[in-house]
């Protein structure tokens, strides 16, 4: 049987969005999509860009292509990744929201959407990325929330890791905590703020820079934890800094610990407070 | 072949055991072992009391039971469950911690264990139980930490539910918020105290009560849900308790937000402050 061809799509007016999503990185092989745009996830390795991109491009009703502001590895999670792509122009940022949520698996949500200038670019355009990593702090492995913890069965002493990491602040080379497959151009970056802190049981790790290499936050972790046990001194990390020498730094941290907070933009771009400089 | 036969068990001196376990009931059909003691569980429905009773028995090498201190339904949670037992008397406690959880599966673990007195007993000593509800009160559903919330879009007003909410306090006939199913010989409790608050986008119930109807918490949630909305007024909660009828009263919360604290014990047991009145 004959079927009917669709009529010739007319254009469409385009806008460009700006959208913050949430996921459970447990549930993926990381950000960034392994196959071709608008192909399906190869087998046994679901990208969080790809689930995106088939529930934007059946809302737009077009292919809808996103760029996110900063990569996660697998296992990691994000409470507000910023992405922008762009989508028809009759489309209202709620649709958005909460019509991409609904075609989204319950590892991924869509937290907000917004019209933002032509020239927005969610990687190039944010100043600052935060993340948090969070290490329960007892004698035996976690049970609930174990999909956002990681483990460390010896006492850690916030206090001096905290005291260690300050060592980290300000414009660095930090080759001492960037893995071998970083694709970076240079290895300077700019670490604004860091803070170790425990309430009760858990010990969590908050850290901000312009940007960060591959790995970047888990190294630091790694190397912390030596600290916070005893089986190294505060003064390891800048030691560590100052070598440039990632054999001899701490282990990569479990992903599972790690959520990306977010970006930051300048104001001008009139985005939600949340990822406002 | 013939095979070696065991040689005679010596008789083993007993002791009796207090143990806390925490566990991500989502990944079990409840606590209750639904299969007879020392068989595997029904398939599709493993039960936090087999797993464990499996754990035990294999650290012990004899077959142990446990008692706990209140069943959880499917679904629900457990911070601090309270089991006993009686194993053998060589057994250090952390002992039973650490090889116990290394037996457990990822959603369970020992948090302690500890001696007790021969009498003891983790029902009926219990005084009291105290559980958490908690509710993402957003537009959009969650992504991250969705195993341990439920959901509500509509927004909520925690002052008004805390209001309304103390109109359950003291010894009540419980009727209205108690299932058909519940087995309990009468319908009454002493309600100890419970609070709402937000913090955020989350809102926390917290109730605590000599014991627990069955879905108890949660038919007291689904019922401050409408105070909440504002789709009843706040005197509803103590015209529903008057009432006792289960069928005016709101729908059974979700059961991925709530978390069984734990049990409450006299002081003269010498059990861990976290679980002493």
């Amino acid at each position: 049987m004959e079927q009917d061809l669709p009529a010739a799509a007319a254009p469409v007016a385009l806008r460009r969005y700006a959208m913050a999503v949430e996921y459970d990185g447990g549930e993926f092989s990381g950000w960034q999509r392994l196959s071709k745009h608008g192909e399906p996830d190869r087998p046994g390795e679901p990208t969080v860009q790809s689930a995106l991109e088939a529930a934007l491009s059946f809302v737009a009703g077009r292919s809808i292509e996103v760029i996110c502001s900063g990569r996660t590895d697998a296992g990691v999670h994000a409470a507000s990744q910023v992405v922008h792509f762009d989508g028809p122009a009759e489309r209202d940022p709620r649709a958005w929201v909460l019509g991409t949520t609904s075609r989204l698996p319950p590892a991924v949500c869509a937290r907000w959407c917004q019209v933002v200038a032509d020239d927005f670019h969610a990687r190039f355009a944010a100043r600052a990325r935060r993340y948090r990593y969070r290490i329960l702090n007892r004698p035996v492995r976690p049970a609930l929330h174990r999909q956002y913890l990681s483990w460390e069965r010896r006492p850690l002493d916030a206090d001096a890791m905290h005291r260690a990491a300050q060592a980290l602040l300000g414009e660095h080379d930090f080759s001492a905590f960037r893995t071998v497959h970083c694709q970076a151009k240079h290895p300077r970056r700019d670490l604004q703020f860091i803070a170790v802190r425990r309430e009760g049981d858990v010990v969590e790790i908050e850290v901000q820079a312009n940007a960060f290499l591959h790995h970047m936050v888990r190294n630091i972790v790694g190397s912390l934890l030596p600290v916070g046990r005893g089986d190294q001194p505060e003064r390891w990390i800048a030691e560590l800094l100052a070598g440039r020498d990632r054999a001899v730094a701490g282990p990569t941290a479990p992903s599972a610990g790690l959520v990306f907070v977010g970006p930051r933009y300048p104001a001008h771009w009139l985005l939600p407070d949340e990822v406002t400089l």
